[in-house]
């Protein structure tokens, strides 16, 4: 029988060359996480390797792997034992030319649940996403897992109100948003901080339109050429349906955060604010459209 | 020839229960807000009165008024004078037993450009709204006005990224949302700073998530018996596209918001976060569903 209170857990992490080495440090937060009561656990996104899509080389294709794969086998054995809900960011390799940016919840007894495939595909300056990720084509997800309805969206998802509302749509009580993003250093100084309140309050926002937790797991750590580059700005957090900040990490060290979740504040929340009961479903079909001009 | 940068206007007032002293001092604010540069100005939702729905009387539809008629020729006679786009907030008396929550704009000519009809109604203690207002049956309208490409959204819409988004793919720049909000004193002090910290956030996402600016216009003090009733939190603001706050009011005075706003900003900031370009539309077909379960 699922608790309503719990807590979960956040692992914000650097990002070094080595997956191996990755996956040992990501797997021993993980057993931290659960050692300390956490229930469901978050990895950041594609957590195995430097962030790869700041060029575009094809050789880095073989980072991908299958899913189940070795690194989902490893991680499902962690949830086995600790019966901790894992929520992990891959490569994933479906076959010869189709990749995708994938999150897998892997339940409480290790086995794997379901995969998101990332929907939302960024390219800008050192994001070159559109290179390496086939858009997603499994629609937005809930995945029922032991201690509760979890929906999984991935960074760039995190700028579409229409990503959040679905996933709650089909049910989830807490929004998952594993994500690498930072700040061009030779920006920082003048747009740093706009855009990190900018990439909270999208977020927060989720929280508030839906009534649902939302936790974001970023990186952090300066990834590339010492003159350039991108310095991932960690502060990942948990905001409660309401949109309080319940926890926030730093912008630059290794944090496992461990954040207490009270599901009932999702009845509460949408009792007092009762915004799914007036959306005007009669007036949204051209939500479908690229511009309604 | 419209310029790209000019000033508009936010109204924050009180409402007092005699509605021709309301549009006296509501015409002697946006004749100020003129003479001060403003091309486009904003009136708080329902300014001509007390929020009468904080009960339910029949007697109150007495307040409605056709649209055109007398409060809409009187404001129109004001913008043909100063050149000013105003953005009204009325209680439209459409047909006995068919009365809407409208936001009127008005063209820098005089001309009545349009009217929107509040599409999401609220009902919740002290704000009864559905047993006043029809929901709206005009959708999301963007009006090309002389000055510039106003969206018009009316209070509980604010809590619906839907709106902000329909909106704004019709093509505006700025979303104008006339509000009458406030705080229930006996919860003001245990939920009063996360309920306004979450209608501002919510607003500022839609900033961001479409790239338009936001005005939020809200009235202020307390209306009601001196043992409850209703403090409307003012609190008026405009953000840019990227959510950055230009300007905020006070909670409790009345005032006369006049903020700058360089309409090239929308372009620079969709460049550099191109949300648009990347709506998964194809996936986006069950935001007309109720629930997805």
């Amino acid at each position: 029988m699922a608790a309503s209170t719990f807590p979960i857990a956040l692992v914000q992490m650097r990002c070094e060359p080595n997956p191996r080495a990755n996956l040992d440090r990501a797997v021993a937060r993980l057993r931290e996480a659960a050692a300390a009561g956490a229930r469901i656990a978050c990895l950041p996104e594609l957590f195995l390797s430097p962030y790869f899509c700041q060029r575009e080389d094809p050789k880095l294709f073989d980072l991908a792997e299958a899913i189940p794969g070795p690194t989902s086998e490893r991680l499902a054995q962690v949830a086995r034992e600790t019966s901790l809900v894992i929520v992990a960011s891959l490569f994933e390799r479906r076959m010869a030319g189709v990749y995708h940016n994938t999150a897998i919840v892997l339940d409480a007894d290790g086995s794997l649940l379901g995969r998101y495939r990332k929907m939302h595909i960024p390219d800008d300056p050192l994001y070159y996403e559109k290179y390496y990720f086939t858009p997603g084509d499994l629609g937005f997800q809930m995945f029922p897992t032991r201690w509760g309805r979890v929906g999984t969206l991935v960074c760039w998802d995190q700028w579409y109100p229409e990503a959040a509302r679905l996933t709650a749509l089909k049910g989830a009580d807490i929004l998952f948003y594993p994500t690498a993003i930072g700040w061009h250093p030779a920006e920082k100084a003048q747009f740093g901080e706009s855009q990190h309140q900018a990439w909270e309050l999208m977020q927060r926002s989720h929280a508030v339109a839906n009534g649902v937790f939302v936790a974001a797991v970023n990186r952090v750590g300066h990834e590339g050429p010492a003159d350039g580059g991108l310095e991932f700005w960690g502060a990942s957090f948990v905001s409660d349906p309401s949109g309080t900040m319940l926890s926030r990490g730093s912008h630059d060290k290794e944090e496992l955060l461990i954040v207490e979740c009270d599901l009932r504040r999702v009845e509460d929340v949408r009792r007092n604010w009762p915004f799914l009961r007036d959306r005007r479903i009669d007036a949204y079909g051209d939500l479908t459209r690229r511009l309604i001009d």
